[in-house]
């Protein structure tokens, strides 16, 4: 087992790796950042995820200092040094190194890359997953995918303790996503998922599932759910890069879904065929 | 001028000091900060800066590993470094190391402290403060210092490019606090301030500044205003341990406040006289 660490040019052990105390990300977590699964060395879904983090960096103003090959190149670069099959391929950009202060333009502040790769193992697609639900007390810039991760963080630790592998947030009624995955539900066979707006996080896993369930023939329906919606739906499951599609029989101790077993095994069985033959592509 | 750093037990020049990438810092924002200024190498309410870090981890589960004793023994030695007359004095306590994942009980962390001593200036009391308003996105945890500033960051940056000072944040028509800073107004010779929840920071010169109106025979108010209100007040000012208190004169372009130089005068000069004071201790 290696993780393999990435920082400004620099690179070897992960636990080797040290940055300087004033990189934005250490006062701020003035950065972006995204991540996928390896599988036998190939990064899943490798373009989304570039486009994903150049995306998030313009968002709030960095400018990432290579091209996406370049940044391709020096994934790849860790990539290669993995030695296991599955493996977690982690990267940010955070807005480089300067005396603390709030604003940036004063700084002459060059964006950094960072990046590491850790063996990791994808989910069981046939369990059956445990969450909670906590309210959704995070900023209005879910959109983005920053490092400002404090909110997911104590969710996550409250999931934890409470024996269960995911915590859904919801803000008031309305259910927005997970603290590291989107949530869907299917209802009388439709396949529904939380808009993108600045609630949510774009998922790739999740965009891939719409596109999937349109090749399906399953229909789709972008629009909010609420607790009690999600609670009653037939099928709940949440999806991410690397929990790919989990399925949900608890929430908050009470047993939910579990209805509609042939769309969603549809989904989860078309999306493991996708992450299979991307896999074999070399 | 010197910048003096430290990092869980090594001390040196600012520039130098290099952390573990594998900090919760750095992936999460995972930890907590507080400042204040030193004048001749005295941190100005040294007691309550100390008190609230060890509250503020308290609030997200980090326990410090060392008492608040140590703690101020390991800043004032960075203070006695330095060599200019006013200075920032920076610390924080993060999490600790660890392999990223977002919950944090698996993961063998010690809580680390970082600090620095920067030369600073403090603003002058008796100029005329810019700002702007800008909505507030931020999270539900705003009582808590948290590392997690991404969008007091961008706030400060649209202020500084709008060629002002500070950034007043706004929940729909409920002023908050501002990007680094509380905000308070005055009306009708009374001095109104939010209220302490969740959505703005307990700060330390806030409560300074309410014990010196009681002083003074000034009546307080802990209460919400609107942005409205807050237009038409006859003097509106922001307050900070490394501003002080300033007088706003403009918002958004527009001209306001100033209209109550005694009730304002008196309370700057108060606190005035209490910082002078406190830097003469020694």
């Amino acid at each position: 087992m290696k993780c393999v660490g990435y920082y400004d040019g620099q690179m070897g052990p992960l636990e080797d790796i040290r940055i300087p105390m004033n990189d934005r990300a250490c006062y701020f977590g003035d950065g972006v950042y995204d991540a996928t699964c390896t599988i036998h060395g190939i990064p899943m879904h490798f373009d989304d995820h570039i486009n994903r983090i150049y995306r998030s960096a313009a968002l709030i103003g960095i400018e990432i200092p290579m091209s996406k090959e370049e940044m391709k190149d020096v994934l790849m670069k860790l990539v290669n040094q993995a030695d296991e099959d599955i493996n977690m391929l982690y990267w940010q950009v955070t807005r480089g190194e300067g005396l603390r202060q709030h604003s940036f333009s004063g700084a002459q502040t060059k964006a950094r890359v960072w990046a590491f790769v850790k063996p990791s193992t994808l989910r069981d697609p046939f369990a059956v997953y445990k969450c909670i639900t906590v309210p959704d007390r995070r900023y209005y810039f879910c959109n983005i995918k920053t490092i400002n991760l404090l909110p997911a963080v104590l969710a996550s630790q409250q999931a934890e303790e409470a024996g269960c592998d995911e915590a859904i947030f919801h803000r008031g009624d309305r259910v927005t996503e997970c603290a590291h995955s989107n949530v869907h539900i299917i209802r009388d066979g439709v396949f529904q998922t939380a808009p993108c707006d600045d609630l949510i996080l774009p998922g790739i896993t999740r965009a891939h599932i719409l596109e999937i369930c349109r090749r399906l023939g399953i229909p789709t329906l972008e629009k909010p759910f609420t607790l009690e919606e999600m609670m009653a739906a037939d099928e709940i499951f949440f999806s991410s890069s690397s929990a790919l599609t989990c399925r949900i029989g608890t929430i908050d101790g009470r047993s939910v879904g579990l209805r509609d077993e042939k769309t969603f095994g549809a989904i989860r069985d078309a999306y493991q065929a996708d992450i299979r033959k991307e896999s074999e592509k070399k």
